[in-house]
């Protein structure tokens, strides 16, 4: 026989009307709403970005679900071809010399999420997770186009490499080194993300391309 | 016949490899970096905030699609009971006396996304949306439990009422006067989140609990 669900009233720390009113929840969140944020207090352990795009829900999910477009919108991950395992793609990020990058995407089209699973310089364990999802922007903004937003988790591996012998030389700089500038470099990505979209869109295009890999066999 | 995709040189203003190096993406993000950043810039439009759990995402997922639990982790939602279209439901909310809120949960099992569809005052357009969702923290944070995280956007009924004549009476405060504070106030409530599914999870308990108008009816 399974305990019954403990009551509220065991559960230390809850702050709620039964125990504080309106007025002194409103003093308590006015107490914790600050001026400014400390970047760590920010972006240290998570960073998320929203961006808004004027381009529709359906075609900016069908976009991202496909991982090639990685070379389109990112700033160095680029050449990506199918590697061993299905679903498992190979490509360079051009931020460090030689350095390979594994991507699998995982999408849903029922939540429009869109999952990069990656990794640099093993395609094994993909610990690197760029979580992101489209919104139609009609429901949550009132007007026409996508709400786009992107997580990413601060995972222990970005302190250290967890395969350094993977490396291609000693003394290559590690992907988790960047961590602190990763609130900019993605703002710079998702800028990136929504002039594509939105120019494509804009002037009738489809906005999703073949892969290079496909144009090129 | 369609026309083609532009190719990105057509795209004015992206930055890649192609056009800025390593060194130059690095200096521009280390100038977008800041010590802090203000209040507007980071919840002025949208408002995401992100929490651990030492709870089993299946059991966390499972807690937050079944709306009524909202009674319990926030601050001021009570009541709720289904309304008469299917899958709405009316409760409470205590911040403004005799205030109403309606609430739909679109919630996808796949991607373990859990969004609440709110309004104040009417159901028939649910304009609040509190998007959720669950991730495995294995993944991201390569340790069991789960990471919740939480956007809200802000729709332009926030700025002004738009059925004013719903209020339960005039000069009732509106919804939109505490978006400032809704940073402080969601940390409030994930906290309370966190706080009853890490005790319930953490005694062996069952996480989620019967609707109150089940356990009355």
């Amino acid at each position: 026989m399974t305990a019954a669900p403990s009551t509220l009233a065991d559960i230390p720390g809850l702050i709620r009307v039964e125990n504080t009113s309106p007025e002194q929840l409103a003093a308590h969140c006015a107490e914790m709403t600050r001026e400014a944020y400390p970047h760590q207090q920010v972006y240290g352990r998570y960073c998320t970005i929203e961006e808004y795009v004027d381009c529709p829900p359906a075609q900016v999910y069908d976009y991202l679900r496909q991982g090639h477009h990685l070379e389109e919108w990112t700033c160095s991950l680029r050449g990506f071809a199918p590697a061993q395992t299905p679903g498992l793609w190979v490509g360079r990020d051009l931020l460090e010399e030689n350095t390979s990058i594994y991507c699998k995407v995982v999408a849903s089209p029922d939540a429009m999420t869109v999952d990069y699973h990656c990794a640099w310089d093993q395609g094994e364990q993909l610990w690197m997770i760029y979580l992101m999802r489209v919104v139609p922007a009609q429901l949550v903004l009132d007007k026409p186009g996508s709400l786009i937003t992107w997580t990413n988790c601060r995972h222990p591996y970005y302190e250290a490499n967890p395969y350094p012998d993977r490396a291609p030389r000693p003394g290559r700089r590690w992907v988790g080194e960047y961590w602190d500038l990763f609130y900019a470099g993605h703002t710079l990505e998702m800028r990136n993300l929504k002039a594509i979209l939105e120019h494509r869109h804009g002037s009738g295009r489809p906005v999703s391309v073949l892969p290079s890999t496909a144009v090129t066999q």
